[in-house]
Formats: structure tokens, sequence, C-alpha cells
């Protein structure tokens, strides 16, 4: 039996994705409707997650609140939190009408508290880990039926690339056609367990300054780049097509080959914006010369080089090349942090001689740590509550 | 009267041409035809040119030799040169059909000796102004009657953009659609007269490596970028339209902009190509933030950078805009060479506030040089001979 002081509580991890088919344009604004489909590679909840606790309680009062690493975070202005709740809302609310003998929750004022496993310095896009562990935790307090497909329509409505964190393995982003969105969800192209062995080793670049805010950069493109066009109408969905084929097959040469040339183009397209958008620097293309000249080395490609609105590298790898490709990196990078974990203890370090001197001194001095870790699964209840019996943030 | 000994000479200096649209992408590798239509600004020779005469002599024996700044070059082996030459000699010799009482130059080793007035270190593009100069000489040593026009299309064979360089002010090389490559030529769009105040400022900035040659990354490329022929078909030949008629309205704000757009249009399709292309640096960006910079303390745009398949910035502005645009340089790079001279000494260093640090201490560090500069005419016959009477090149 609950009484009016019952907290009611669930907790979810979920986990960071890394687009190889990338988003970038909408083409609306409010919904998050991409320009084009996408594809990404969800990674391990042991390097990366979110971990978020959604409570409720009769007794809770005010304005619904989100604590985001101890930081008090103000989603009532956030029109994107406000939509996820919204939609959550209303299912529970379904949920209610149907069966009256259901506790109110719907009614309830939220408390959800939410701490990252990484330093939000990393430059990491955390908000895709952020809206899916909302969603799901909130879906999970109000035992909603709905699937991930069914709930990733709401956490795009809160970061389109959070559609994407609410399942494990490889996840497309299938843009739809409807204007109401119905149809523009994610799906699981294939699990963790079909094609285990994919590594992903970041490297964290230390950016001198923020970059423009994706959001921004992305209306920017599609509103101005003449090249675009041919990018969302044609050229992507050829490559998700063939990617998803790769997939399958777990061919890596070609997967390897489409996620670089997609990463190109979605650069491509922003240099070509007005005002021209910039992510890449120096030590970006010093770890695409270094990933060129490993796969050089190997005479096939064994590695797949990626960057989002940013900087930092993100070099996809199979395990059984993790001494050709993470060892080089290691070598080069011996004492910045994160070599450490299941995924980079046991990475040799490969003394590699075919490296330009350039590209070893810009690495050394730009790449201010690494982050070794794998593919992974979807998001995960737990059971550790960051919101206590009575409904207080839990001090980590 | 001229005995077998007489040495018949012709000099001419031929200018630089810096493209506002450009060329990148051959549909026909050996008449060096493109695949878009193109559109130059002519560079004073004051600052930058070459100096070639072309001589030949009954007398004179053996191949024909291209002595290049006091190097002899392997011109038995450039095909390229070979095609120039070729045709050149098949226009006299139809003189000499006509008029039996010329003498045969057709028939006679060709000696020519060429200089340039910039260090081939500084990384500019020479075979324009090189091909220019060949091609105008030997025309004026045959007495060829051929319009500058008629004589783009030999020097095109040698290298795509020397054609450009057989006019002065603001000049199109149209892509033309023939097979035979007989309408891809230049034309002047506008002479000097028309818009003389424009001004260029160049940051010859210290690459580390050479990039990947022009010839080589163009057909990559054409073959590869999957953007690409969105450029070639449809964003050019709209942008040409647009950049000539603000030409003719001496509209800079459109010329600027365009001028920047298609810059970056190119750099997209380089980075689009596989392996990706980068001439671009951390070095090149400074310059483009300064630009951007500028023109935002400016309320409107009076400057615009372009670069070529390297990473030194050109700047394009108007004389007025002197000392809010190459002052602001001036003011950051007091110490590097090249602020002498007739487009230089007038500029008085802006102390300006706008700019981050980080562009500051990037510009100071990778600008080597500058050249200070303005639109220009075409080539000029000269009466100063690397050649001496005797046949033999004259040491400068």
């Amino acid at each position: 039996m609950s009484s009016s002081n019952t907290v009611f509580r669930s907790s979810t991890t979920a986990p960071v994705n890394i687009a190889v088919i990338k988003y970038w344009g909408k083409r609306d604004t409010v919904l998050n409707l991409p320009t084009n489909s996408s594809l990404s590679v969800t990674l391990s909840q042991k390097s990366l997650r979110t971990h978020t606790t959604a409570s409720c309680s009769e007794s809770f009062t005010g304005p619904d609140t989100l604590v985001l690493n101890g930081e008090k975070e103000d989603i009532q202005s956030s029109k994107r939190t406000q939509a996820c709740l919204k939609v959550l809302r209303s299912l529970r609310e379904a949920l209610e009408a149907k069966d009256t003998s259901l506790p109110k929750l719907s009614k309830w004022t939220l408390r959800l508290v939410s701490t990252n496993n990484f330093p939000t310095a990393a430059g990491l896009a955390s908000s895709a880990a952020g809206f899916a562990a909302l969603v799901r935790a909130i879906a999970d307090l109000y035992e909603l039926p709905q699937s991930p497909k069914e709930l990733s329509l709401i956490a795009r409505q809160g970061s389109g690339s959070a559609c994407r964190s609410l399942m494990g393995g490889y996840v497309a982003w299938r843009a739809g056609t409807k204007e109401d969105g119905s149809d523009s969800l994610a799906e699981e192209v294939a699990s963790v367990s079909h094609w285990p062995d994919m590594r992903a080793l970041i490297l964290v670049v230390s950016a001198e300054k923020k970059g423009v805010p994706s959001t921004a950069g992305m209306q920017t493109t599609v509103e101005t780049s003449t090249l675009a066009p041919a990018r969302f109408k044609e050229i992507v969905p050829k490559r998700m097509q063939e990617i998803e084929k790769a997939i399958e097959e777990r061919d890596f040469e070609t997967f390897a080959r489409i996620t670089m040339q997609d990463s190109n183009s979605f650069h491509a397209i922003c240099l070509d914006s007005w005002p021209p958008i910039h992510y890449l620097n120096d030590v970006s293309r010093a770890a695409m010369n270094a990933v060129e000249t490993a796969n050089r080395k190997a005479g096939k490609l064994i590695c797949a080089y990626t960057f989002d609105a940013g900087p930092n590298a993100v070099i996809y790898y199979l395990q059984e090349h993790a001494h050709q490709v993470a060892g080089v990196f290691r070598n080069i990078l011996p004492r910045v942090p994160g070599w450490e974990g299941e995924f980079g203890e046991s990475i040799r370090p490969n003394e590699f001689g075919g490296l330009e001197q350039k590209t070893l001194m810009t690495l050394k001095a730009g790449v201010s740590r690494v982050i070794c870790t794998a593919v992974g699964g979807g998001p995960e209840k737990v059971e550790r509550h960051l919101v206590d019996e009575s409904g207080n943030a839990v001090v980590e």
C-alpha cells in the first residue's frame, strides 16, 4: 500500500552513441525531424553512460526539477525537455484512464536526478545519453508499455541523436517522411552480439574554444550550403543501404570506408555553409593522417575515423587489430589518462615507424585524454537510485 | 638582312592570376578541359610576374631548351610544353606557307629563358604565369596574328589556369562544351580600368609539407567526390553569372561573398574526396577568422579570403579599406617581409582590438611573408631579353 508520502522511483543508465552516418540538418526544428537518416554505434556504458533516476510522489510540491551532475538545471524553460515530459505524462494518463486503480503519477511533480560517468569537459555530446536516460527512466517509472522504438519518438524531441541511444548495438534513425514525425524513429539494425568485436578509441582534443553549437550550425547548413541538398537527397540514402549491408555481413572494410567518407562529407557541408563552420583542426587532421597511415601499412582498412561537431576523433577498429590501431596511439600518447579499464588495459604500445614527425608532435601536443571503449548495449534498469526514499537527491 | 647567325628574340612578362571562382576538375586531362568555368583577378606584375624570352636561330642546334630561374628544365618529356610548342609552330608554319619570304622560324630550335620575380619557395602557383609568358613570347617571336583569346586555347593546354593569365583585369575561363576544346578559352570580363581599386594581400604560410599536387588532386575529386557533381553542374554556373554581374556593377559585397563561398566550396569537395585532400590548416583558418572579424567590425563585407591548393591566404579588398583590412595584418605581422613596394608601403598598421589571442598567435607563428598587390594588366612585351644576341642565356 502506498501512502501520499510514498516516493515512486525508477533508475536507468543510458549509453552514448557515435554516428557513422551523420545527422546534420533538420527539416522540422520543433519536432527534431532530420533531413536524412543516420546510423550509429552504441558505445559501452562501462566507459560512457548517463545514470538517471526519475521519481515522483503525491507529496512533492512545486515544478518538476532536474539535477544534473549536482547542478539544478532550468527545465521549465527548456522546450525540448518539456516536450518529452508532456508526451510521457499523456501516455501515463492514458494508462490511468484505462485502469483507475493506478496511482495518478501523471499528476505529480517529477524529481529527476542525473549523473554522467565522464567529464563534461571532454566535449563529448552527452545530450543523447541524457535524453535517452530521462525518457527511459520516466517510462519505467510510469510503467509504460511502449517499446524502445516507440520511446525513440519521444527522446528524438529532446535531442535528435538521443533516439539512437535507446537501443544497443548498431542503430539506424529513419528520417521518415511524415509531417508529424511519427515515422522518424530509431531501430536496431544489428545487436551487439551480431558484431561484438567493434572497438572505439576516442581521442579527446583540447579545443581552444567551443565551436558553433550543433543546433545552430545545422540550421546554417540547411539554409546556406549549396552542396548539402545532394548529401541529403542522394548521397546519404545510398550510404545507409551500403553500411547496413556491411554491418549485416560484418564487412569492416566497407564499414570503415563509408564511415570516413560520411564524416568527411558532413564536415564538407559545414565548410560549405555561410558563414563556414569548422570543427576539424590540425590535431583532428593529424589523427586522420595516423589512421590513413595505419591502413596503408596494413594494406587494407583496419580502422576508421569519424568526427562529430568538434575536434575529437573517434576511431573504430576490430579487437583483432587493437595492437595495430590503438597500440599506435598508446605508443604516441603513453601518459595521457584513459588507457585503464576493460578495453584499454590490454592494448600493447606499438612502436610504429611510419608516422611523420609533424603528425606525432601535433597529436602529443593536442590530445588530452583517450577513452577506450567498444560497441555496447542499450539502456539498463538499475537499482541504484539517485533519489532516496524521502525524495532527496543522493549526494554521490 | 639576316644571316644564318641572326638570333630572333622576343620577350614578355606575364602575370599571376588568383581565381575567385575556382577551377578544380578536368573533363579531359589531355586537353585540360575543365569541369566548370572559372574566374580570376589578374595580379599586378609589379609584385608577381614571369619574364620570358623566346629565341630561335638557324644556327641553334639540338633540341628546344628552357632555362627557368637559371635551371635547365626537361621540356622534352613535358607533354604539356610540347603540346604548346607544337601548336605555336604549326601556326607559324601556316604563315610561312602563305608568305614564302618569311624566315622559317618554325623549323629552328627554340631557346627559352624564363625568370620569376618571386621566390618559388612562396608556394605560389607559378605555372599560370609561366605558360602564359611562354605562349605569349613565342607568339610574338613568330609574329602570330592570334588574339589573346585565341592564344588562351594554347596556354590552356600547358596549364589550365594559364589561359587566364593572357589578359589583365577580371578574366573568365569559359569551360566550353566541345570535345576538341575549341570553345574552352579565356576572355576579359572587365578591364583593370573598369575596377582599378581592387587590392590583394597574400599571406604566405609556411607549410610543413607540400600538399597533394593539384593535377592529381583534382582527378581524385572528379573520380570520388559525391558532392562535386552539384558544384560542377549547378553551383558554379550560377555563381559565374552572379560574380560577373557584381564585377560589372563594382559591387564589392557580392564579389566578396561569392569569392569566399566558392573557395569554401572548392575546399569542401577536396575534403569530400577519397582519400580526402586538405589544403587549409589552422593558419588558414586564423586568416579566415581575421577576415570575418574585420567584416563584422565594418558591418559589411570589406574583404574576402580565397585559398588555392595550399594554405596561403589571398585577401581581396578595395583601396579605400586598406587601413581596415591590410592594416590589421600589418599590425599583427609588422616584421615579416613584403610590406614594401607601391601597394604595401602606404598601409598604416591598424590597432584592432577584436581578434582573439589564439588567432593572433596562430598568424604570428604561421605567416612567413606577405605580398601586397592589386589587380593588374595582361602580358607586356619588353625589350629586356634574357637571351643575348649570340643566343646565350643572360645571367641576371
